[in-house]
């Protein structure tokens, strides 16, 4: 069993950097693609054997340091009395902009608001040498898209709501953040060995409004699966003005996105988070061969201050080739974090 | 005439906050969504009463500290030889991906890119007691959009393209910014009073593909504005990451957007910057009354250490009401910065 992911959550700072994919199962594998011709999303996330599969997928064909379950971070709302679409990103049936629509929402048992997902995780983790990371989407962010009801550029309902409306998006936090604590620990009663929260829109939020409705709750969360003895990741996109406060959560480690470099994430947090994950340009899986070898190497090098969990800093592009893909692999492979000198270039 | 923006943009400190709004001329208003259903956006901007109407409606209505010209950062582009459409927002006949598409933008005379522009200013000066405001987009935004086509919510291609083709970009870089110099002089000579750069998807890019592919070239454009004694203002989206940088331009004001509050925008760019541009959030013209002067008062005491120009921190949105936009204009006259602490609240 590979337990690199596991040790550096738990704050060592070992020889190789685990590294792992945001979105390595999805629609830059032609397997995926041949999968979802045939099923919608929707069909896919819920059919336990499905799901498992798409999970399994990116595993067989690269040596990654840990799987990540296929879901969607809006996969427990209709579990929670919001239907939706997928066509393709989450389409609501009705958005969720008053009193009546937030008291409406219902905080089902930790085992009934999608119990497909541990289904999924009961067959996915005998097939696997890897840990499994489950995942949920924080409040604030699955509250933008509620409100909104799909997806937009800027949000614009959903951030008027939070500063028109404080004591219904306050009882919409409380709601989703109590489902979010059941529906996680669902997960990691079914055996899922760290847990991810995607914040993918509070950078949208300035920050006093992130400290009122987005890191109460999100610490909530994190605290409860940290009591769990489970390991925590978090991620927020575009949100470097948040990173200080961010820091304060409990977490293994803080997820970075691109464009922030490593090693200022790690002076903005530090000494309160000990490992950060990150944080590639998605789309130097793009560039040649020889570009992505040396962006990877710049990462991993800006990664040395502490322990790092090697990823992208945001989800996999479709058009990321798998030969891409292995590349980046192998190149982390041969980085030896101790002895860092030993690898050419000093870009 | 009204000269409080320039004397703020001067440096001086200022009993009131002079106050203009992105995207103060456009959809909000009734009388320009006449207009515009009488006529295409490509046809406002380009002729020249049409262009001075609509740049002159908000200053009918509002008691604005200053104008801003009616165009598109895109407005100069089929004028360097890359046509394209709006709809809405603007889409290239053809994406600019490999040397010989760069090689064929051309950069005309100074007064041949879009001589629509200088005349419109020329209508637009004797009709004004307030300064005007010029415009052009920064390199990088432009180059964003112009590699990658069209809109989009990440810019992927345009993302790679930096990395994959860093002679071929600074190739474009070098064209955009002789451009961008040619066509802000035009409407220097034209008549406006401050001119300010859009760097509206710096934010996309990590810091140190800004400081190599966008400070430079933003830099000359600033300088050059400089040279011609006319006052510099610059914004970048969602950008905190690059706001040290950007204090090291040639600036008369940063304009910050929504999610940085002033006082540490302040923080992070001082002694280099002087005067800070913004911020409210473009969602507060949403709230009730009461809530959005009380938000208006907040950004005024964030902005208190140093000269401020009030604004919003991004374009107004087209549900933004006329009357929220008066009171959110009376707040700001209410305020008086040399006595801050006669205005009620300290929220």
């Amino acid at each position: 069993v590979n337990d690199l992911l596991l040790r550096t959550l738990a704050g060592a700072n070992e020889e190789r950097a685990p590294v792992w994919l945001m979105r390595q199962a999805g629609r830059h594998l032609p397997e995926y693609r041949d999968l979802k011709a045939k099923h919608d999303f929707w069909t896919l996330a819920r059919t336990p054997e499905l799901a498992a599969e798409v999970t399994l997928q990116p595993l067989r064909r690269y040596p990654l340091d840990a799987a990540i379950l296929f879901q969607d971070i809006m996969t427990p709302l209709p579990g929670m009395g919001a239907p939706l679409a997928f066509n393709p990103g989450p389409v609501m049936d009705a958005p969720i902009r008053d009193a009546a629509a937030v008291a409406a929402l219902r905080v089902p048992h930790q085992d009934e608001i999608a119990p497909f997902v541990g289904e999924a995780i009961r067959l996915i983790k005998p097939e696997l040498s890897v840990p499994l990371i489950g995942f949920a989407g924080a409040p604030l962010t699955v509250a933008t898209y509620l409100i909104e009801g799909a997806g937009s550029k800027d949000y614009p309902h959903a951030r008027a709501f939070f500063r028109t409306n404080p004591n219904e998006a306050h009882a919409l936090m409380r709601t989703l953040t109590d489902a979010t604590i059941g529906y996680l620990n669902h997960q990691i009663d079914a055996g899922v060995d760290a847990v991810q929260l995607f914040d993918s829109w509070a950078g949208l939020y300035p920050r006093p409004l992130y400290e009122t409705f987005g890191l109460p709750y999100a610490r909530e969360i994190l605290q409860a699966v940290t009591d769990r003895g489970v390991p925590t990741l978090a991620i927020a996109v575009g949100a470097q003005h948040l990173l200080d406060a961010m820091a304060d959560l409990p977490l293994s480690a803080l997820s970075v996105d691109w464009r922030t470099p490593l090693d200022q994430a790690r002076a903005l947090t530090q000494p309160r988070v000990t490992a950060l994950q990150g944080n590639l340009d998605p789309t130097a899986l793009l560039a040649p061969e020889d570009a992505l070898r040396r962006e990877v190497r710049t990462t991993l090098r800006a990664g040395l201050g502490g322990p790092h969990v090697f990823n992208l800093g945001h989800g996999m592009l479709p058009a990321a080739s798998p030969e891409r893909v292995h590349a980046l692999i192998d190149e982390v492979h041969r980085f030896n974090r101790h002895n860092p000198s030993e690898h050419g270039d000093s870009a």
